[in-house]
């Protein structure tokens, strides 16, 4: 697409958005609470964490959320999840978002709040409740995307911040999202904050129903550890200051769809390549499965075997862990029909090893940063493709000491 | 019960069984060769594994024990699995129990197959011919159990080994047992061999039913990555020298029934215990569920969680890990009601961090090298433990460099 163009940077390319992070003294010095801020009220949606402990946020955000389908702040902590905290820690959040509410003279019901960090702990309510005076006091004045992803991040080791525009009829419409991931993340969320802000005017059902979609086919595709949090959100934000609205019928629509679709998965890759001690960014796809649902299954059990994962850290191109792993993901599997390539070379044939294909090749082909690994089940058309790291010793050592 | 007694050493206890194990040359110089052999033909049952890419030898010993429900010979490798290797492997599993019921003069379907080790490799026959070879000269004469077990051990590192026998009318009843896991272990079995033997007659549809309910509280309580392998196989050979018959309506029955269990349970919790890189033993209970089924999934989802194992690893009292897990596993929680203890200490009461109990007291608790973590949901009766281990920093330097 000719008018498409990738920007640096993320949230601040977008009109009437602005965005800033600072320490507000939960951390020692790192930042810890960002907020992100439309000139105006923006249409809104959002997609929450399927945990059952869905922490206090989550659910106030969504409560406010679900009043109008708009918003006009986000205030997002780091250091603390406010998640296992019981009915104090929903006061916390609302009391959170009502200060945020009357520092930045705006509806509460249009401030979303998030938070990450350890489970268990009350907010510091003082220290945030300062932090957001100041942050009122800077925005919209100054603005740094890049501040506010800092403030975000917990074991990240690099701000994950994307941005596009494209034309339409003389104008332009931007896109900018930042992310936080590592541990913790797989599908329908996990440790996951997402925000994603556009200039496009859109009407809510259909935001929300394409956030959906696009969900699924970005960061729904991505697992660190199998494991998936109480506080993960994407919110998307669309002011329309562009100047150009879409309806779902218009011919923009799915110029935007596709923008949206390519900052998510961006977003998503950035964060497998970022798993917590992660060397390697793997994408594992299951083909010729019975259907998606089964190749779905069948790359999530490769994905998430550790068996595998150390394997992949090694670079020991041992695929029999892969085969082991697909086959007690319970999917149909015609063990004679399997095939195995990683990054184009093709390690198994018909569930046996290939022929005239040494262990020297397979070492090869497991020595690059980004590995493919390609199984194709030979028996339908099912399809699905995810992103993952590898585990490494130092995903035990950060995770071994945590809290 | 008085007049049960715990044996030294394992299958050199039971009358008319003899064991023994060697190195063959499939590894440098420790053991991989084993054969466990009966005077006359016993009535057996087996535990396969469910993962669709069965090997060789599983198939292989399958179909041979279905023929008529006897055994009279076991003989398994380590370093090669004979797993994924086609038709080729299924006639190496074949010519390698032909071979053996040769040298050993037994009927063919009296011979039980079984190997573990790297997936994709065919079997060396010529130096397992070899090794048959040299066991039957060794055997019955000799026998050692201990020779035996190591002889199937790969990354294990200690020999599993159990005996018990309890008298009954005057006569004492015989049972002996070994094991090999490690990594890949999880229910529905995974690289993990378990040979059992007992001088008790028994009809092979009592022993088969027995078997598999044992089976179920023993080994498939047993998770050590989630993985599970192409091998696994539990088998179990009766052959009446003990003079007592056991039919299931018996009195004699329950007290074998029990004996097994106690056999296969210690197996399993030393499986655990010698997970791969394993710093610690973890038992983990879930109780209060909506049903058995439901306590069963959380209870596995909360062992299988890398984030939750290396908290373990780490001593660190992360219980948040735990919830977040229980949280993401499906089943029916209420957030309100969830209580959670790790060796006596209450650390989550009503879904928050309990009341008077400091971070000190959760560390002090973790610092065990045996951990019992129950997780009561509050919501019903529904109760099921499993055993597992920590997620270590060995267990990924283990591997990462395996094949």
């Amino acid at each position: 697409m000719e008018s498409w163009k990738i920007l640096e940077g993320g949230l601040d390319n977008v009109s009437g958005f602005s965005s800033y992070g600072i320490n507000c003294g939960i951390k020692k010095e790192k930042n810890d609470l960002a907020a992100i801020l439309s000139d105006t009220p923006a249409t809104a949606a959002g997609v929450f964490t399927s945990n059952r402990f869905s922490a206090a946020p989550v659910l106030v955000t969504r409560e406010h959320l679900l009043k109008e389908r708009k918003l006009q702040l986000v205030v997002a902590n780091s250091g603390v999840a406010n998640a296992c905290t019981g009915e104090r820690g929903i006061e916390d959040a609302r009391k959170m978002a009502d200060f945020a509410a009357s520092c930045f003279k705006v509806d509460s019901h249009l401030v979303a709040v998030a938070s990450t960090g350890v489970i268990g702990e009350f907010l510091p309510l003082p220290k945030i409740e300062k932090g957001i005076e100041e942050l009122s006091r800077i925005l919209p004045v100054k603005k740094s995307s890049r501040e506010a992803v800092k403030a975000i991040m917990t074991t990240d080791t690099f701000p994950k911040e994307r941005a596009l525009s494209f034309s339409w009829k003389g104008k332009t419409v931007h896109l900018g999202g930042i992310a936080k991931g590592s541990g913790m993340i797989k599908p329908n969320l996990a440790t996951m904050l997402s925000f994603i802000v556009t200039d496009l005017g859109i009407d809510a059902g259909t935001l929300n129903q394409v956030l959906k979609e696009v969900v699924d086919e970005s960061f729904n595709r991505v697992t660190v550890d199998g494991d998936t949090s109480t506080n993960d959100m994407v919110l998307i934000l669309a002011n329309g200051k562009s100047g150009i609205e879409a309806q779902e019928k218009d011919e923009v629509f799915p110029l935007f769809r596709e923008a949206l679709l390519w900052l998510a998965q961006e977003l998503s890759r950035d964060l497998a390549r970022d798993g917590e001690g992660a060397t390697k960014f793997v994408e594992i796809i299951v083909q010729g499965a019975k259907n998606k649902e089964e190749a779905r299954r069948g790359a999530f059990t490769v994905a998430e075997s550790p068996l595998v994962k150390t394997a992949l850290f090694g670079e020991d191109p041992n695929w029999g862990r892969i085969m082991a792993a697909l086959g007690r993901s319970g999917i149909e599997i015609d063990p004679h029909k399997v095939n195995l390539e990683i990054n184009g070379v093709t390690l198994v044939e018909g569930g046996m090893k290939a022929k005239g294909v040494g262990r020297e090749q397979g070492q090869e082909a497991m020595k690059k940063k980004e590995l493919r690994i390609i199984v194709d089940l030979g028996i339908g058309e099912g399809e699905f493709g995810v992103w993952t790291c590898d585990l490494s010793l130092d995903y035990v050592r950060i995770n071994s000491h945590y809290s």
